[in-house]
C-alpha cells in the first residue's frame, strides 16, 4: 500500500504521475542556488534561517518575526503540533494523512468532519458548526488533498473569523495554492495580522520541483507561537541547500506565472478527455485530479508502466479512488493513452460500463 | 549569547574556532556526492533512507533494520525523545545542551549528575549508583562536549549492562568518537545486538565537515522503538543531498584515518602550548578542548578576529569556561598567537597570573 506519492524507490521504472510535482522542473534560479549551496555546507546552517525569513516576509507582506521555516512543510506539522499539544482537533476526510499522525504524537482527540462525495468532497458550510469552543485546534488544505478543491472565498472568510473568536488554532495548508488560477488575486497573508489564530503553511517542494530538497515555511502573527516551535525542535532543522534555494525560489516570479497557464489548460484538456472517456472525475483547481473507477486502476497503470497514487488509504475513501498528477502535454497524452488501452480491454469484455 | 558554536552568521567575518568540524573538509567523495544529488532533487526522498541505512548496516556490522537516519544527529534526539516520552531523565553536567531541550517537549523529569571539575569533569563511578530502576531515559556522551573526554571503556559497560538491566534506554552520543585516537579499535555498535536499550547516535557532520547538509544516523536493536520514531515525524525527514552524502561518507575510510592522524598531534600540541602558555585546559580526546580562565577570553579573542565557544551557558559550567576547535598547524598556530597577545597584554598588567 502506498503512504504517499512520489515513492519512486519501492516503484523503479515507472513514469511517476502519483507525485505532484511542477512538470517545468526547479527553474535556472533554484537550481543554480542549489549548486552553489553546495560550497557552504561546511558552515552549520542560520539557526534562525534570517535570509530566508527575510525573503517569506517581503513576498507575504509581513514582518520577518511572522515567518517560521522547515525542514519541507511536514516538518512545520509536527513541530506546530508538538508546539501546541492540542487536546482536541477537528479533521477533513478525505485530506492529506500527515495532519492525523502528527496529531496522534502528542496523544490528542480527533473529530472528523466528512466531506461528502454528493458535494464532490468540496468544503461546505455544514463544516461552520463544527467550530465549536472545545475545538484546540483545526487543520484544512486548500486546495485539497487528494481532491484538488479550493475552500470557496466566503466560506473561508468566515472560518477563518470563527477560529479566532472562538481561540481555534486554524492551520491553513496552501502548499498548492500557487497552482491554482485564483493565486495571482487571492492572498491570504493578509488576513495574518489581524488574526492570530490563523497559520498559513507554504511549500517550496511542489512549485519548485524540489521535494528532495525540503523547504518550506510558515506564516503567522503568534509569535509566542513561533517561538514555542523554536523551542521544540533542533537548532538546525532547515539545511543550507534548503535555505539557499528557498530565497532563489522567492525571487522567481516567472516559473510560477508560467506553471499556473501550463496547469490550467492542462487540467482542462485532462477533465474533458475523462469526461469523454466516461470516468468518473472530481472537479480540480491544482495540479492533481481525483478519480473514481471499479477496475484496478493502480494495477493496470502498472502493467502500462506508469505509478498513480491509489488513494484507497485515505480516511473518508477508500476502494476505487485515484490521484494523477498534471504534467506537460506529452506526458498527459501518454497518460491518456494509456487510459484508452486500459478502457479497450474492458469494453471488449463488456463489462466497463457497468464498472466505472 | 551562543547558544552553540559555529554561528558565523550573527558573528560575521570573524575566523572560527567555535564550531568544531573536521580541518580537512569533506573530501572528494562526499563532495562529489553531494554535487550530484543537486540533479536528483526533484523526486522526494526516500522515506525509507534504503540505501543509507543499507551502508550504515555495512559499516556497524548490524541488520539495515538497526538503523534509523535523520536530519542530523540532533534530530534523532528529537525524534526519540517524543517516540519514549520517558516520564523520569538522568543527563550529566556539563553536556550538550539539546539533551536537556529535547526533553522538555514531552515534560519529562530531570535529574542532573554533576561531573566535577576536580574529576576534570570525567565521568567517574558515582555515576552508577545513579542509574536507579525509576529512570526512563539517560543521555551520555563519548567524548563529551564541551569537555572532550570519553567514558572509560569500563566503566561504560557497566553503564550499559545496568541500564539494560534496569530498563533504562541509554542514549550513547559518539557524534565526535570517530575523532579519538581509539576509534579504530572501540566498536560499541558491538553491544547493540545484545543490548536493545542502548541506543547509539552518529553524525556525519563532524568528520565529514558537512553541517550545513544535515545527516545522521542511530543504531539500535529494538526495531520497536525504530517504529514508533517513525509514527513520531514526517516521511521525509532526511534530504536527498543528506542521503547521498551519507553513503559517499561510509565508502570513505581514508578521510578519518588521516583526520584522526593529524587531530592527535594538534590536539598535543595545542595542549602542550597551553600548558607552557599557563593556561587552565582539560586533557581532551576529541577535536576541541576546553579550558578556563578569569580573562574574558571571548571577548579578547573577538578582538582578535577569532570566534570560539563561551561555555558559560552549559549547565554546571558558568563563566570563565571556553572550548577551542582543533584545526590544522597553521590556523592552530593563529590561534596561538592571539593567545599570547593577549596574554602579553594582561602580563603588561602584572594581573595575568591571577586571572588564569
Amino acid at each position: 500500500m502506498q503512504e504517499h506519492g512520489g515513492d519512486i524507490y519501492t516503484n523503479d521504472g515507472l513514469f511517476d504521475f502519483s507525485a505532484n510535482i511542477n512538470p517545468l522542473g526547479p527553474g535556472e534560479k533554484v537550481m543554480k542556488a542549489l549548486q552553489e549551496s553546495i560550497l557552504k555546507v561546511t558552515a552549520y546552517p542560520d539557526p534562525l534561517c534570517r535570509k530566508l525569513r527575510e525573503s517569506a516576509a517581503k513576498r507575504e507582506s509581513v514582518p520577518p518575526d511572522y515567518i517560521v521555516c522547515g525542514n519541507g512543510a511536514a516538518d512545520l506539522i509536527y513541530t506546530l503540533v508538538l508546539a501546541e499539544k492540542p487536546k482536541q482537533a477537528l479533521l477533513c476526510t478525505p485530506s492529506f494523512s500527515e495532519y492525523e499522525k502528527a496529531l496522534r504524537t502528542v496523544g490528542c482527540k480527533i473529530r472528523f468532519h466528512k466531506k461528502r462525495e454528493e458535494d464532490h468532497f468540496t468544503l461546505t458550510s455544514r463544516y461552520l458548526e463544527e467550530l465549536t469552543g472545545d475545538l484546540d485546534l483545526v487543520f484544512l488544505c486548500s486546495p485539497d488533498n487528494p481532491t484538488g478543491q479550493c475552500i470557496d472565498e466566503i466560506l473561508l472568510r468566515e472560518i477563518i473569523e470563527r477560529c479566532e473568536k472562538n481561540g481555534i488554532r486554524l492551520v491553513l495548508d496552501e502548499c498548492f495554492f500557487d497552482f491554482t488560477e485564483d493565486a495571482p488575486w487571492i492572498h491570504h497573508e493578509f488576513f495574518v495580522k489581524d488574526h492570530r489564530m490563523l497559520f498559513l503553511l507554504r511549500a517550496f517542494t511542489k512549485m519548485f520541483s524540489i521535494p528532495g530538497v525540503r523547504s518550506g515555511y510558515g506564516v503567522c502573527s503568534d509569535t509566542a507561537l513561533l517561538d514555542r516551535m523554536k523551542e521544540a525542535r533542533q537548532p538546525w532543522p532547515v539545511s543550507i541547500p534548503a535555505q539557499e534555494a528557498g530565497v532563489a525560489a522567492l525571487k522567481d516570479d516567472l516559473l510560477p506565472a508560467a506553471t499556473r497557464l501550463l496547469i490550467a489548460e492542462e487540467r482542462r484538456h485532462l477533465m474533458e478527455e475523462f469526461g469523454r472517456l466516461g470516468i468518473r472525475y472530481y472537479p480540480a483547481d491544482a495540479n492533481y485530479i481525483l478519480f473514481y473507477s471499479e477496475i484496478d486502476w493502480y494495477e493496470e497503470m502498472k502493467q502500462e508502466g506508469f505509478l498513480i497514487r491509489d488513494c484507497c488509504n485515505y480516511r473518508g475513501l477508500g476502494k476505487g479512488y485515484y490521484r494523477i498528477a498534471v504534467k506537460g502535454r506529452e506526458d498527459n497524452e501518454r497518460l491518456l493513452a494509456a487510459f484508452r488501452r486500459i478502457l479497450k480491454r474492458y469494453k471488449g469484455e463488456g463489462t466497463w460500463q457497468s464498472r466505472l
